[in-house]
């Protein structure tokens, strides 16, 4: 194998002569053996962001040549775009410093010999304030992706409400058959759980925007004009098209992680609902009050059988996202005085909670597009259920009810016992989805 | 035992004729025979003010006569004050059901011998509007309590902020001597943190005001006239001065436990910081920057061993709402289509964190009062320390501060080595706290 | 208030007169102002025995007079046999040495006055090496307590497995029919389940037998005799009639607490089989395949709604335990150098899923033996399903079945149209239970 | 793009000409858009062993042909031995049947056109057998990987044990300093840990080794020959040479994956040791005791600064553990009556729980060989604390000891000063690191 000398603080070290990255990443490859998780693209996307944005102040303040801003710039954008997939380990140690370092290198290495990794692209900079802000930003867009998906996902069980509204059905309560409502009111139920989602995803974008750029080493902006640290949030607002904003105690918000805690706990909620709605999908579909579309075969001898597959996918992404909470919470609970050095494990579980729960909405309002109702189902079980003489209630009272039901000896479904007993309209009306689900009755 | 008898739909059953409550708690204490966990306090008082709102609002309108409404009211105050402890265990089945009838039972029989327990008490209610509202007015109480408790923590650590505003110390990072700040900045970090925790029990608190009071068994409102559904909230606002509001979608409200989960994720964010921030102080104590108050004695021979068992408590607690968090997660998630099931744990973790991190709070803050600040350790371990050569890279540079490093041979302390070879000036301002916490350096 | 007045390193102090315990119990209940949580019993009454072989062994070798060690013996066993609930909390700071002076404060006091809770209670004792070894005396106790109600637990499933061995029923796997089996296979399936629990009990056992007694401080004995190092875990073998042993290594022993959390992972199995197997009976009450006892009113109009209110209950048992886990893992994990700090935290959540698992396998055997099976329904469903062909495929090949299940015209049940097509006695065998249940077929 | 036209149950459908697989794959990859995480490879490579076990047993019985079954065994081998990755997603639903179908597929293409995917490759199999079979396979390999890595890591700290056992020191309790040992002696602790999370994974083996192959769909053998479910585990223990039996009840084994939980519990333990130790490394290189090596520059401007970045790393793999623990246990507690239908995420966590725990334990025993205790630094800390007169304590007594500690003035080292005070000799002898760590005292 060709390789280059390179040389730091610990002595020399070969690497391949074609890497485009340097001896920092070559170490950290070399100390951090951990197969298959790779740093997020996101986050090495939004680094270069704050790279160029670091760039464009230093530059605009006359701290950096403009031929070498230039260069800079232009890598940092050649990275991002290309989303590209670096062996570097997302549970490496060291608070980010390796990915901070690759990224140096990756960065001087395209802009072209003069430019050197730290004294150039790394300006004004520590991993210490770079990396949580490169994170809140891949976190921010992470979060519009989602809104967008849990949108959809909204929009979805909105039309299946819609379509739904017209057929009554027998609700159940700790699994055991109720009182009536109407199928498009229980999808209605899960269209408002989700448009609760959708607003969480900007209530998070509100915990996240506050950044500790230019704080550099422990928030005191040590080694940073003073000029430069009350520029640089401006150019990155500009790079990222976000609404960031410099925290006041940078200090603080160097050593302190809990708004990622507070904005995976908020997620968190999305994955619950993920869970408790796709179980109770699984319910109905079990009871044939809907079917499921099938999308691959259940069993290679009864055609009908449809399993339930993309929901139990969406639901394993609802435990996942659940662990991945811990993990934030764990990271951010376990860091030391000026930072946090579980950083990378605690950005790593962030962002895979957001990329995860947006394949879920995806997968799930995709699938939504193709349930169906068993309408005759649906009737003959509302039909014969002695629980729909609770609509009745209001119109004839508790004593003739309960006399009602004692006295059904079940010749014919309820309902039709019921027409006998009672008439035909006031059944008719008792039992139509709009009373079903009007609010109360009247006194 | 003298016994009294009562009955239900199951049949008859002897219960010890002065118990406050009827059979269907008695037979809830037998079915769940799990010691040492009752339903919370604070539950029970929250729920006895629902039951008012709502005989309120039936009197109001009519609908429970002048004098019943007002032995009701009058029971529901009763046990609102008393704030009694009862034996009815909090990891009951059946969605709050043996809660709701215990309270109606006891109110009924403080009420006197007309009023019914299910017909006059729980008139027009169903477990599945009271229960969850009562939750959510607990839990509204819970958090303005906790407020308190957060901001007298906050005001404590803005205190020692000032106090120790004038100590130079070596910051720390993966605890490992880094660059300087004052040991005020460190406690004004911490202090910034607990400020976000008591702004987050304001948005926990807007996230639990929708109630879906009215809605009864499955959110349609069902046996309850219109009248009573638009007015029993309003009540319910009166009884308990806060702001809640009828939610839109009283399906959905009564069937999603979501709100729930967001509030309880929150929270988890408090719990992380107390986590980090005792972690924090008790890696300062051992280090000798600052000494905690000695609450009891820590060795039987070693009258310095002063130990840090309140953090340690502080920090017990931060596990234990870590651990409640994942509690009202998975009650939520679990959650079955028209109701949760599982609301009766899912409110004892969620109460009990906000009791817990109360009282966190709480030891906390008044620990906080006691620490004082090694002064002259502190600057033993500054002086001694090469790091503090960052804070002259912008006057000096990056080679000059090298070499200043590399010659450093150890004969006196650092700072006396450098006012040698800079100056005492120039060493007295660069390493003022002043200068070490100005925002960066004029360039 | 009437008061004594004690001393300790830190001071005076006043302590009402009449209280059983002195100065340092005095100082932590100050110190640890956290309602509702008192140190668990079991807990108490284990280190009263772990105090009482130390005055046997200190006795013995002529260490502590025959008088004194009277005294503080027959104080053990009062203390042991009260079973007493005291206020401490269970989640103080200080690694347990609250729980272990309170101990003997309360010893002493009982003892009467010429014994001194220190130099004569505490004697060679020290609260890290008495509190470990009282956690796992009270955890083994905790588990033969639990290994009895898992046990019946596992009779009361084995009995429903022979009452349910001749009903045939469709297995749902994914929630969807699949194939044929008994419902005393399903019920058989649960009590292996419930079998391994029980032999998972007898495995923990073995993970604590290993004590650090005599270890002191930090396992290295200091101030304490050889000769009593060597003699206490005898003393505490008789005491306690359990199979300990000393630790090779008291300073491993002393610092790591991994073997509670591997005990407390493996009660984890059986927290996950109690909410599997109430899961899928609360499914098969649902499905009406089996009917639940009804062990109360389930609604007030309807008398035949029978709620599933023992397995939620259950259910929330196994969350709880789960949780109790978290825990158990963040304090060990969580523990520092020659000691683990949280260990008072730890034991509080694994004795209480000890004593939770208890409860719900208690309340779930004694629930089972109430269960019946609905053979009617069970028949309906079998012979209505399609998905009993499957049990041909050995007889009648894959094209022929798939043939037959095309042509079904839903003019008869399933079975009928099966007997129809292949004759009575073929269809009898096949969908015999013994049939159903060998093991494949004769090729 | 080139393709092929396959046909299932659903229809038709366009795949890739070249594509390795077949239609059933390519509806799975579909229906699980779901980037970054593949089906573990040891996964695939332990199925692709089940099927050769299949294969093996339906040729000696007659049951497939010798060409096609050398052509499935061929074709087994060969992608057991590529190690490959493949892009199906490890959070499918469908219990399996998507990785089932694939590796059905893969074997069929690579063994040729003769060979039919279902009914030869999986001849007298269901993915609820031969997947949770293979997850055993895949588990056990990977926990014997992880055993040679534990032994590693326990030997380099026996070695450091060994190597540090002269140097005496202070230890620490709740962090503050307390009584003295060796240095030796705590990193014998650690060691002592390491030998138990050894033991440990043989412990977790032998709940691995009984599994369901043979049992089919729900456990019956449906369509299976009794003949081949007798001794196919007989050919999958050639196979693997792993000592695997048949379940004793496979209706049991196909429903319960509580195996999986014990495990995974188990598994933790070591986790939690993990996150202690490096939390103990960490402490002990922040005061100097130990110097971890430099494995990257810490800072560019201080040469000295090593940050534990490879302890960090382990503990964040500890972190991530735990998570996959509580992944591991929500899978199972959520299965349902004749299946677990989470099977492929609890597995993708399982299997990545092992890999990561590897990497970790070879990580830190890497680590290990390069760490060194800081004598000169422990020998000043040790001399200077008065703690160590607790070692005086058999010798001379309490009171005289006391007063020892309080006459110090300071004006030397607390040795000196003892030396000063009872004599050189005394001094040497007892404050001796044998003496130290000799068990108690002779009395």
């Amino acid at each position: 194998m060709n390789t280059r000398t390179e040389k730091d603080l610990l002595g020399e070290k070969q690497i391949p002569a074609d890497a485009p990255w340097g001896i920092h990443t070559a170490r950290a490859l070399e100390n951090f053996p951990i197969p298959g998780r790779p740093v997020p693209p996101a986050l090495i996307a939004a680094l270069a962001q704050v790279k160029k944005a670091c760039a464009l102040a230093n530059k605009e303040l006359g701290l950096l040549s403009p031929e070498k801003a230039a260069a800079v710039i232009y890598a940092c954008e050649e990275i991002q775009a290309s989303n590209g997939n670096y062996p570097l380990s997302a549970l490496q140690g060291g608070a980010g410093t390796s990915t901070n370092m690759m990224l140096n290198e990756l960065i001087a290495n395209k802009a072209g010999s003069t430019v050197h990794p730290i004294e150039d692209v790394n300006l004004h900079q520590s991993t210490n304030d770079v990396y949580p802000t490169a994170v809140k930003v891949a976190a921010i867009q992470g979060l519009r992706g989602l809104a967008e998906k849990v949108e959809a996902l909204q929009g979805a069980f909105q039309r299946l409400e819609n379509k739904f509204a017209h057929i009554p059905t027998i609700g159940k309560t700790e699994l055991v058959e109720a009182v009536p409502l109407t199928l498009g009111a229980e999808f209605g139920a899960f269209a408002e759980a989700f448009a609760r989602d959708r607003w969480r995803t900007f209530k998070c974008e509100e915990r996240l925007r506050v950044i500790n750029l230019g704080g550099t080493a422990v928030g005191t902006g040590l080694t940073a004009p003073r000029s430069y640290i009350f520029l640089v949030t401006d150019k990155l607002r500009e790079v990222t098209g976000l609404g960031l904003s410099r925290g006041e105690n940078l200090v603080d918000q160097t050593a302190n992680a809990d708004a990622f805690v507070e904005v995976s706990g908020i997620l968190k909620a999305c994955a619950a609902n993920l869970l408790k709605i796709c179980g109770d999908l699984r319910l109905l579909h079990m009871n044939k009050r809907i079917k499921l579309p099938a999308v691959q075969a259940g069993s290679s001898i009864m055609p009908g059988k449809v399993n339930p597959v993309i929901l139990e996918s969406v639901m394993q992404i609802g435990i996942k996202v659940q662990a991945n909470d811990f993990i934030v919470t764990e990271c951010a609970s376990r860091g030391s005085l000026q930072i946090n050095e579980f950083m990378p494990l605690l950005a790593a579980a962030l962002l895979e909670s957001m990329e995860l729960l947006g394949a879920a909405c995806h997968m799930l309002s995709t699938h939504a597009e193709g349930i169906v109702a068993d309408e005759a189902e649906c009737e003959r079980q509302f039909n014969a259920s002695v629980e729909i003489v609770t609509a009745f209630l209001p119109a004839i009272g508790y004593d003739r009810s309960t006399e009602l039901v004692k006295q059904f000896d079940g010749a014919t479904d309820f309902r039709t016992y019921l027409e006998n007993q009672l008439g035909t309209e006031l059944v008719e009306k008792t039992l139509s989805p709009q009373n079903l689900m009007a609010l109360g009755h009247r006194t």
